[in-house]
């Protein structure tokens, strides 16, 4: 069915209608009113971000259905919040379409949202539809909550460990699998299960909020950062913020098997996709170097995520030294930026 | 200067750069991380809004200027704070553009932005900016709180008197006067400053937030919405959440001037703009009517700002009946909903 047949209201009231499957007491007041009224625990600070996610500049919808799309654009913001240590809780969801779309994909849409958001305890309190001239714009911004200290970028140390949660390189490798389309992927000859895990990790990622949360409030963490924008990128801002330079090891990065996998097949280097590919959603930290063992087990055994040393932060503003296997300095492809500035 | 020359990394610096005009305590941390980090007063609900502002559907670029783009996305959010008779906080700026864009014309939207947002003490905290593949599109999130109990749409009670501040009409006669072009507005030979004041309305609106935290705090307000949509589309809400039915006078709409002006120029209905137009932002509420005099004295004498009673509340669900000076049923178009639902 057409969404011109139902119409902006009856679209608001299908969504609000639609059971949550959260049950959070600091609703005071969810989506029907000017505003969402909300109550954060007593003593908390409130973490703030907002991420969009636009058609043919963040997804195509040849490959990315409208859960995919719903999915991450809640995601990529609880990676937000993760990076903080925070505690995500409210979803405010804008979204712009054609008037050509089905009522069908836009309860799509909202299913994947929350889907992604549920199992975090976040409700969606809020947002706005309008009419889009083309494509699909999604702006979500999502409200969590910290009652300790959040963790900063720019709390580096000279001398702290760089370490990076779980593997890194899949969505890069997805991201390329698609762009080349369905049809020359299989002529790849790659394992279909290998591809369908790259696929995946682009399309329906995983925020590490239980591991942003145990990280946040573990001894000898210092500055963290989630890997949205890759390897390259996101360590460059630590770097920035903190006043500092780092050096890693690209033998030490913890590359996904599926993206081996695909870059074979594809004839492309997997370390690049793993340091500059960006879209891990990975937790990305600086700690005391003498706590980083203990970290990993820690971490291992509260969420199962492993953690793994890459290089080190230096005093001087040396920007990203990438070091090969032989100690040798090697050049790596920066990561993702828009305007292509 | 095209924005693909400073990029987007370049672009969010001179945003941060850029002085906000206000000095928060409770901004704890700004734009620069994963997320703001932000302290409510003690005590405190948190309000939360937001609203897109599309190009070619809620504006277009031959009429609206950049710093008109970023004025108005943050005024009718401004507005939903203020309907809740809350204090307006921190601001969250999503911007999708063509990479096209002049960096001048993305400092303008911003200027237009803070510009807008300063005198109420409210601080762009966070956002995000993309590339569009056409038009721009704007989604702000705006934050508040409020020490008290907020005014929801649905407290309005059988017999409450409804009234409106502030004057009707102005918005929508400026849209019908840009719709028209310039030439021909022209040519319909209306006072220059009235359509210059039309214009304005609809370009530049005002919120009334500090009518919306008198009016929030004083004895006898019951509902309290924000014209946003028109007084048919609003005092609609007004009724279906609080499960009632509404009579109204058109005699007694306080229609502006300038907007009889131009719809004797342009050979419209004046009423129909006041009643169904729209985007004047003005407060609706229902009160006590036994206070509703002693209403408007304390918000002229607080605000300098008029409330003017047009109605009353009714106990069965009849929705909205229009009263001509005669006392007989009239028909009213209803206000503006997207999809054309």
């Amino acid at each position: 069915m057409n969404i011109r047949r139902v119409g902006e209201l009856g679209l608001i009231r299908r969504i609000r209608d639609a059971r949550n499957g959260v049950d959070d007491p600091g609703v005071v007041l969810g989506i029907g009113d000017d505003t969402a009224v909300l109550a954060l625990e007593p003593g908390a600070v409130l973490l703030a971000t907002t991420d969009l996610v636009v058609e043919d500049v963040h997804f195509r919808r040849a490959s990315a259905s409208p859960r995919d799309i719903g999915w991450k654009a809640v995601t990529v913001n609880l990676s937000d919040i993760a990076a903080m240590g925070g505690r995500p809780r409210w979803a405010l969801v804008g979204l712009a379409i054609p008037t050509s779309t089905e009522v069908e994909d836009v309860e799509a849409f909202y299913d994947g949202l929350r889907e992604a958001a549920a199992p975090h305890g976040v409700a969606v309190v809020g947002g706005d539809t309008s009419e889009s001239p083309r494509g699909w714009f999604v702006n979500v911004t999502l409200l969590g909550e910290h009652t300790g200290a959040p963790r900063l970028r720019s709390a580096a140390r000279p001398g702290d460990a760089v370490a990076v949660t779980g593997m890194l390189g899949r969505a890069a490798a997805g991201l390329a699998l698609l762009e080349m389309g369905a049809e020359r992927a299989r002529a790849a000859a790659m394992d279909p299960a290998a591809a369908e895990e790259c696929v995946r990790a682009h399309l329906r990622p995983t925020a590490r909020v239980a591991e942003g949360r145990w990280l946040g409030e573990a001894a000898g963490v210092h500055a963290m950062i989630d890997c949205s924008d890759g390897i390259a990128t996101d360590l460059g801002h630590i770097c920035r913020e903190s006043g500092g330079g780092a050096r890693v090891r690209l033998d030490r990065l913890p590359v996904a098997e599926a993206a081996r996998e695909a870059a074979l097949a594809l004839g492309r280097d997997p370390i690049e996709w793993a340091a500059g590919g960006g879209e891990d959603y990975e937790l990305l930290l600086t700690c005391d170097p003498a706590s980083a063992e203990a970290l990993a087990a820690g971490l291992r055994a509260a969420t199962g995520t492993r953690l793994t040393v890459i290089g080190e932060i230096e005093g001087s503003e040396t920007g990203i030294v990438w070091l090969g296997p032989d100690g040798r300095r090697v050049a790596v492809r920066a990561g993702h930026e828009h305007f292509g500035g």
